[in-house]
């Protein structure tokens, strides 16, 4: 049986042990929420800590356990400078990062689950785990975390229709242990992938460091043209963090998303964005042709979806984004919509349509913000 | 003599007479430090509060006397709904709103001041005001407030070319009184900068409030067209407060401006001028064509400047903002010099150059956060 953490039946000491840290700091993080229960009877960090990511999740099951939060992976923005100063080694492997959503797949007490970024067990991402990933990669390796990108149409959180899947498929990008957090190199990650019959990140190859930023740049401008995101390049012996780059693409699909729903993105996002294809821009001398190509790209992803949705709302519609899922099982949709719940999500789940042995379920999330701004606009507000 | 605040050698009853409001809160605004004391010995509210706006400056010199601060004027995103709910008259006045600095200019004691939107007494501007606008109007209506923007390419706040004018000059929008703040008619004020010689800003025409929107386009296509900023809409009788709406080229160079000192400006400022443009192409029905037009612009005002930006730091230049002010005493420069410090604004004034009866003198303003940020992007910060 679980223990509950809401009764306090929780064992801070090992808690403790397993976080490296002390008793003291485990009552004080859970005294003030920092450390908190979920639904699910595990506890998440909600922010990053001294040497503790956010999203680290522990399972005070009958085993106790953790989960590392995923690191936030940094971006270079001038390539060139930033592969110089960031790598220590002489040379870097480059994959494909994916467009998606991030997880992190672990057997807990041999029941498999997937974590959201931030440390919940999210019931639709584990029921496809469940089916992409072979269980006997955890009956042989318990002490594993496999990292991944959920990529696909049936994303509920970023649908996505270019990489040509079906549904939805896990794209792994790391494997590292539960206690140490220590990772497998690239390449042993690669054969493991292949072992056990799991999709992996493309790896486009591994490069001299001080040649690496002409490789990427074709590489990021092939992508870009296919519409896809862009690299993270990585020490192959996984001691340095990875980087990760991205097309002006993605950059400009970003944009187009966040102006849709302009009132609920918050505005750095947009600002963070517009600052990269600047940098972009210079790093590769564009001339005025290429400047104004961009400049035009840049300048219609914003404005655009943000005349589209004023005048979805002035016709009436309500500004909602289309997703969808595709479960196994009914209860695995009723416990996404909890889920979603929790999040602070508003969703509304139509009636399930029975594909073959799946029932696909659309669902509309709605974005207040950007419905009442726009109403209000539209009738006068200054 | 005038007295200093700092010594609390006021009489807070004729300051809570002065704002109709009682002791107790201007004690409580003077111990907050809401209500402060400035270096030329007078008092200015830090931030707007309840009735009564933020930059209103008390005078405590031999006679106590208010200048209340200049209202925000909102501005109207969708025109023609914003004209409808905002104006109970039947008819609207349309004036020219210029793209310089906004000041007030009365006479306290027989002294001309010119205050800058935060209640400071600008010495540059003071000099400026005490030769554009004749003292008779002061001698006649010691009561009034002129409120006018500076405008010309002498501007060390905003600089323009735009307006043909040679240095500086003071273009006359409201008159109001010291005392109740009460407002003189449009018409009213029309008479009496002609009676006084005072250059006044550009009446295009009064109209019936349900025509107006399709007329206030046709004037800001046309204000577009040759780089200025937009009108301002008021009630003919001032009983209504005004309302702003500006043209996209003007919306554009706020934009060309903000993006070279890209890490400087709020980014809430380039949001809400994205906004602006989106709402103007709904509004006036544009097709893909038009769209595209201004997308392209769009994306360049945000690009270029950015990438120029990002050039100049790159070849080693330092980011500046280079204006200029044109004085007849050079003891005026050095007043300015020390209220821009007051400011908080870093700026490195050049030797005055004498041309004929005054001297020019170059100033650099310096936006550190930018050449910062740049510079260490540049050297491969993620």
């Amino acid at each position: 049986m679980r223990k509950d953490p809401e009764d306090m039946d929780i064992d801070i000491k090992r808690i403790a042990e397993l976080l490296h840290t002390t008793e003291q700091r485990i009552r004080g993080l859970l005294k003030r929420g920092t450390l908190h229960s979920t639904p699910t009877h595990h506890l998440i960090l909600e922010r990053s800590i001294s040497k503790i990511e956010v999203g680290t999740a522990i399972f005070p099951w009958e085993t106790y356990e953790v989960v590392w939060g995923f690191p936030k992976i940094h971006r270079a923005m001038m390539l060139e400078p930033a592969l110089r100063t960031h790598f220590t080694t002489e040379s870097v492997a480059v994959e494909e990062k994916m467009n998606g959503y991030n997880t992190r797949v672990a057997s807990i007490n041999g029941q498999i689950v997937a974590l959201t970024r931030g440390g919940h067990i999210c019931p639709y991402t584990t029921e496809k785990a469940e089916s992409l990933i072979p269980e006997k990669i955890f009956t042989d390796h318990p002490e594993w975390v496999l990292c991944g990108e959920m990529v696909g149409p049936d994303s509920p959180y970023a649908p996505k229709e270019t990489y040509g899947i079906e549904s939805l498929q896990f794209f792994l990008f790391d494997i590292h242990e539960k206690k140490g957090g220590k990772p497998l190199t690239v390449a042993e990650r690669q054969e493991v992938a292949e072992e056990y019959g799991i999709q992996s990140t493309r790896l486009f190859g591994t490069y001299p460091l001080n040649e690496a930023h002409h490789k990427i740049r074709e590489i990021i401008q092939m992508l870009g043209a296919s519409g896809r995101e862009g690299v993270v390049i990585k020490d192959p012996e996984m001691r340095d963090p990875p980087l990760k780059y991205t097309s002006s693409q993605s950059n400009c699909d970003d944009l187009k998303y966040a102006f849709t729903y302009y009132h609920d993105y918050a505005r750095s996002f947009f600002y963070s964005r517009v600052m990269r294809e600047a940098f972009q821009s210079v790093e590769w001398r564009e001339g005025p042709a290429e400047i104004e190509r961009r400049a035009l790209q840049l300048g219609e992803s914003i404005l655009k979806p943000m005349i589209q949705s004023i005048k979805r709302v002035q016709s009436g519609e309500k500004l909602v984004e289309n997703v969808k899922i595709r479960v196994k099982s009914l209860k695995t949709s009723e416990k996404f919509k909890e889920h979603l719940r929790t999040l602070g999500i508003d969703a509304v789940f139509s009636d399930p349509v029975k594909i073959r042995d799946e029932y696909l379920i659309k669902i509309q999330k709605i974005n207040h913000r950007t419905n009442d701004k726009t109403e209000s606009i539209l009738s006068g507000e200054t």
